[in-house]
């Protein structure tokens, strides 16, 4: 199968949370509707991603949730898992560690990384902080292949380009400075500031 | 003008960053392929946009900086600026109360909330910490415009109908439960575990 588009892979993520939420609340079916309601989409655009991803097994109660959490995750997650890092541990870097506590994900946060001597060689949210000198040689040890960028925007430029030498193979970039990887590394990059202006403008536009 | 599409606006935020770290750089012109380039867009892209809100004043040297960021100032700026809460100060809520710290933005953040009595009534990342029994009515006092949503998912729905009765005009949304709000409330949804495991599939997807 080729490669899903970024777009879907994304829905894919938000199908299987819905979906864990449903097994909680013991609900062992669900309708493509109810789905697609419950993230504000089409019960079509629903039905053409699970399409794409070759799941058709539409039961006369709808959807078997069990099953369609372990297809989605055949199709998403890595079979052996994934080790991730973040680099830059203050508010925002806490703030997705607890994101990784107790999820029976296939994503494993390994390490931290920042340059306050007052967290390095610390354990913060879970787990142990090293220095950025290190950072080569640990990518390597906890083969560590994601990394979430949290550094404040002076450093990220630089310590971007530490990761790719260390070998990380995807960033998503927390900062506000847009990065420039190589065509082996995948680059996911998210601004907070742009989502507020977003907000604040169309505030204003209704208020017109 | 109509409003401008979702994306534009987006892009209009990030221009205009990218056009105030020229200044800062000393750079007082800029040309649409460098300003492109800068952000991995294509410079007809960034002709398009400009297009759309009506800006054409090409110099030779290229787009005059502080005029081009006065001209998108004018169109996604609140003339009077607009108030924002942070409902939830923990982790999250004080990252993103730090990008507010020092911007000369037409944003201001004036309240965080939280049920939490060791920050009720303390001053936390630069604004006061009020419970959420008195969201109606500090909502109001302080003419609070925009939410932005970081308390635990558990809380999320809750919140966002307290936020809604309160006259919260705006909701940028960080949890992991989607919302339903009102016409007249404009919600932006950011979801950082999805980001994360659209990182690992295409890690993933690279490796094969």
């Amino acid at each position: 199968m080729a490669s899903l588009p970024g777009k879907t892979v994304e829905r894919l993520s938000e199908y299987r949370r819905t979906l864990l939420a449903c097994l909680a609340e013991n609900r062992n079916f669900i309708f493509s509707h109810d789905l697609a309601a419950r993230l504000h989409i089409t019960a079509v655009q629903v039905r053409r991603d699970l399409m794409l991803i070759g799941y058709t097994s539409v039961h006369r109660k709808g959807y078997d949730v069990k099953e369609l959490i372990e297809t989605i995750s055949r199709i998403i997650d890595s079979g052996e898992g994934m080790n991730v890092a973040i680099i830059g541990i203050g508010n925002l870097g806490r703030a997705l560690a607890a994101y990784f506590k107790g999820k029976r994900s296939k994503l494993n946060l390994v390490a931290s990384f920042d340059n306050d001597p007052q967290k390095i060689n610390k354990v913060i949210s879970g787990v142990k902080c090293y220095p950025y000198d290190e950072l080569e040689k640990i990518v390597a040890e906890l083969k560590i292949e994601i990394a979430i960028l949290t550094v404040p925007a002076d450093f990220a430029k630089e310590i971007a380009e530490e990761l790719i030498r260390a070998g990380i193979k995807g960033i998503l970039n927390f900062t506000t400075v847009p990065l420039n990887v190589p065509s082996d590394v995948y680059l996911e990059e998210y601004d907070m500031i742009t989502s507020i202006e977003k907000v604040a403008y169309f505030v204003k536009e209704n208020k017109l």
